[in-house]
């Protein structure tokens, strides 16, 4: 099971809004099939796995992170291709917890005679972080949500007079680039895009696909020359009103290939409940939240974030008005009401360090 | 030299405001002497591994890690005893920088016959940097000034209604106490003692001495029942004002043992660098900064500190002011301008995280 857990990685960032599944075929202790799922539509890594085996998966065993599909998606149902290969035994890394799979696929394994076993707790815990974005997809019917800011010591975003560049150094800047392949989408809001005329493209790395970039601009004040519009040709661009919309801009934005989407609004702001519930309705199964404190502060109050990265910086900035902070007002009154995380991990990059964590 | 580097040890925290220092005497390839700088007043190392080795010192190599003494101070200088037990050749880790020796301690051993070597570079540093109060004290003419903070990783030391117990971990907090315990004295504002009424003891781990409390209250607001009043019997206690003093305050200040003083002010608040001049003239050679925002942005802006430990927290505070922020405004326009430090190094403590820095 280790060596499918590690052949899944493979898929990892290409499978969206699909799991990334890795499957081993096992005869007479040797190998005889490998397969990992691959991007939406193609072969899912059983699939590939038994093409990969040939005639000689008839009386194997497979082993496989995730259990096998049973419906009829891009691909027709990987139990049919398991039946029909043969395989006797096949042993499960995990359930998944799409409600059209959910036990249904291992059913009609065990229906067509074929021994099914689960892995054990451990495995099957290690297989839900490995597809942290997947599980929460499918369990919360949102995207899986990461906030990520570069912060001085005393927690700024940028100097009191708006200079964040940069903040984090060139190897930290190098995985923001690689955590952006790795998710569908960028959220960030109007400001950012109209002060920082920001890319959110990937650059520092070697590129799988550039991030659908989703912004946030309630009253449509967004720079036409900004660079996100003009290249909304080449990359999936989405701005996100929530009140009536100008319709000349609006025209703008669609002749500049810009999809413009109406949410709910909640206080005058950007419904992200509304937002998210979008975004899982369009397949989009992981966002990474890169914004200034006031879209951040939302996300904060409203518990929305799945995972947070924090490069902090061994710089102090100081200022005068809390408007660079990470995060404003959230009616904190004690410490034990602070927000906090659990699998905390600290990573030093250089000289920044880089904290991970998880919701409490 | 590195066992001599380790003996020192046992002298830290205890010699102040002398250096610790370490000696060995070794002859025909044996450790015949071993010392350590006793407390101010008593034997320094030399002296102390000279009586460990008795007669035998004759024609025998020390190694010290600073060059000997040469003056009467407290106690005789080193280079008598020296010179007085024959020893042959004596190898030094690092000069003093204290004028009245720096070089002369040197000199006065090759006078009288004595070979004497310096070691080379890095250990000279390493001796510098063990020392680190030390030196700074002696060329500075100022206490070593550490800054101590807990943070919240949004760089708040409270919630915004003030709650800041305990923002970091048990373990932190005892590594406070052991920081309390090897500095002279610990710097506050009267804000601090009259929110928090802080004791400013060593408890968490064995005691050498209690640092001397030092308040900086430059308008006498003290309240008259803090804690750091009623102790004052036992525990040094220092109140730094800057205006005309109310002599009835005063009176009874003086009458609970709490020694008042005046410094000059500057833009309305105490002059740190006048405070620490009188700190320096006092024989106080090393101070920590356990204070709020106000105080500690002002150590901040006239660049007054030499080490700095944060204890960041993995928990978010979020805030609607400025005012528990770790620094209030310094008006920093760029990043490039951001207090930066050398020699970082982060430790991990618990869930914590522990930043110390260096002034870059």
């Amino acid at each position: 099971m280790q060596q499918a857990i590690q052949l899944a990685e493979k898929g990892r960032a290409r499978t969206s809004p699909n799991p990334f599944v890795g499957a081993i075929i096992v005869k007479n202790g040797t190998i005889i099939g490998r397969g990992y799922t691959q991007p939406a539509g193609k072969d899912h890594a059983e699939v590939q796995a038994i093409k990969n085996a040939g005639k000689k998966a008839k009386d194997s065993v497979m082993y496989v992170t995730l259990e096998p599909c049973c419906y009829y998606g891009r691909t027709p149902p990987c139990t049919e291709a398991i039946i029909h290969s043969k395989i006797k035994k096949v042993i499960i890394g995990k359930k998944d917890p799409n409600p059209k799979v959910n036990g249904q696929g291992i059913q009609i394994l065990k229906d067509a005679g074929i021994e099914v076993k689960l892995a054990n707790n451990l495995i099957a815990e290690k297989i839900a972080e490995q597809n942290e974005i997947y599980f929460t997809y499918i369990t919360r019917k949102r995207p899986f949500v990461i906030i990520k800011n570069a912060l001085s010591l005393d927690g700024k975003i940028a100097t009191e007079y708006g200079d964040s560049k940069w903040i984090s150094n060139e190897k930290s800047r190098t995985l923001v680039h690689k955590l952006r392949n790795q998710v569908d989408a960028i959220i960030t809001g109007v400001n950012t895009v109209n002060n920082d005329n920001p890319q959110f493209t990937v650059r520092l790395v070697s590129k799988i696909k550039d991030p659908i970039r989703i912004i946030l601009d309630a009253k449509m004040n967004i720079n036409p020359n900004s660079y996100v519009i003009k290249s909304a040709n080449n990359i999936r661009t989405i701005l996100v009103t929530g009140f009536q919309q100008d319709q000349t801009k609006k025209d703008f934005l669609q002749q500049n290939n810009v999809e413009v989407w109406k949410v709910k609004t909640k206080n005058n702001k950007i419904d992200l409940r509304d937002l998210l519930s979008k975004l899982y309705e369009n397949e989009i199964s992981s966002v990474m939240v890169e914004a200034g404190s006031l879209l951040v502060t939302e996300f904060f109050r409203e518990r929305l974030y799945d995972k947070v990265y924090f490069f902090i910086a061994s710089k102090i900035f100081g200022s005068r008005s809390n408007r660079y902070s990470l995060v404003h007002s959230l009616d904190i009154e004690t410490v034990e009401q602070a927000i906090c995380f659990k699998k905390t991990s600290w990573r030093k990059i250089d000289c920044d360090m880089l904290f991970i964590g998880y919701p409490y």
